[in-house]
């Protein structure tokens, strides 16, 4: 038979320590409760847009198992370390950078780790990579409420989490799972950013909602987080991603999102 | 340090046995890279349209973090079982149903099950539950490459893989790891189903490509792997999928579908 029964999610001997050089004035992890709401992308456009606005940004790529944070920068040289840690990748505009596909010969082997080790990776690309001053961590965490989700509450120190949704009806019931755990877990939520809100045709400027009508207000009211922002589903940004051009992505709705942040 | 050596996927001293009640003629696990690319919707939809053709029809809902056939069937009560085995739960038209949703006192709890539990309730949900006799098993696998994708894939007889993908790049380089991953574990391809292709504009009939133009057919060449479909964006269904009303869509597209998969 199945068992329910919960871990208690608290219990954490060993609280993980960074290499003395580093030291992060924020570090704000982007949540969502599925994969496929655009979260990475919104991490990689918080952290470019920050790194524009003077603030030395670094990222984490939490998702070990589907990184794509290396595709979006087009950055794919392997890490390297030594005894004193190991050295973060660096984007074309000085964004530093750690990601799992780093850690594979072939980008695409799949990365078939277990559980522990998943787990561990996160944490290691916190304690083990010489991030030196930043202002700014990204911290882009796996989709779900998972494992990882759970080992990156306990042991890291956020300052406080996005999450980001879609107008997907599913995505919203599961959205309110990783409010809740955020609670659970005692972790600040600094708003809600949603995303894929809409579509117009660049033809006749209808407006298209064409993952159903807007969310995020209710979700914003039901759970009193603010809504920081609804963002279009965007052809231009998308090639621009798949052509690992994110930092060229300038949006008005992004800076205003780090300023909000930044100064949260 | 980042470990990176793999286990070995394919050790396995102890198959999992269904109950004698259970006999499955196929058995089709729909993968995807990363979510978000509508693959449980796809799923749905496939075991619908396979119901609707005379095929008595299971689903076994893998995504045990983040479920959601349950609010796309709409059926909501706890799973009933005793020392002789459970009891799925039976849609509207009579498919057979199991999600992790159907475990926990309230749907917005957050499933924080640690890795092995995990992997544990996608087997249980094959071996504990009393399927009777089954023409076709759908398994809704959950997003990525990890722990319960190995273990089913290990544990399960699956008769084919069929995998779902949307236009975005980063999802086609994911894609191309689970195809390498099925390779691995010797299980054969169906096909490749590319959702969220296209989108057309209500009001002046435009083509759009939302999330950039199709890679469906480049993987399909690329892995010599039929591409079985490329569906677009329809909000009507994602209206239904919203309302718990999936078993109402009625799609020629899928018709075709299932007859392909029935017959191969």
């Amino acid at each position: 038979m199945v068992d329910t029964k919960n871990l208690d999610p608290k219990f954490n001997p060993f609280k993980p320590r960074p290499k003395k050089e580093t030291q992060i004035k924020k570090m704000i992890a982007v949540v969502s409760g599925k994969g496929g709401v655009g979260k990475s992308t919104v991490s990689a456009l918080l952290a470019t847009h920050a790194q524009r606005a003077g603030y030395q940004t670094g990222i984490i790529d939490g998702d070990i198992i589907g990184p794509s944070m290396g595709h979006l920068f087009n950055i794919h040289q392997p890490l390297f370390g030594d005894d004193a840690g190991i050295q973060p990748g660096v984007t074309e505009t000085g964004i530093k950078l750690v990601t799992s596909n780093m850690l594979v010969p072939n980008e695409t082997t799949p990365i078939l780790w277990r559980g522990a080790l998943i787990t561990n990776a996160v944490k290691d690309f916190y304690t083990e990579v010489i991030w030196e001053e930043l202002d700014l961590m990204v911290l882009d965490m796996p989709p779900g409420t998972g494992d990882i989700a759970l080992t990156v509450f306990q042991n890291l120190p956020i300052t406080g989490i996005i999450i980001v949704t879609s107008p997907q009806d599913l995505v919203s019931m599961i959205v309110s799972k990783a409010v809740e755990m955020a609670n659970k877990m005692n972790v600040p939520i600094i708003g809600i950013i949603e995303n894929f809100s809409y579509f117009v045709c660049d033809d006749c400027d209808k407006v298209h909602y064409p993952f159903g009508s807007s969310k995020g207000k209710m979700l914003s009211e039901k759970y009193n987080i603010p809504l920081l922002g609804q963002l279009p589903i965007n052809p231009l940004i998308n090639e621009l991603a798949d052509q690992g051009r994110i930092e060229e992505v300038e949006s008005e709705d992004f800076t205003w999102l780090i300023e909000t942040i930044m100064e949260a």
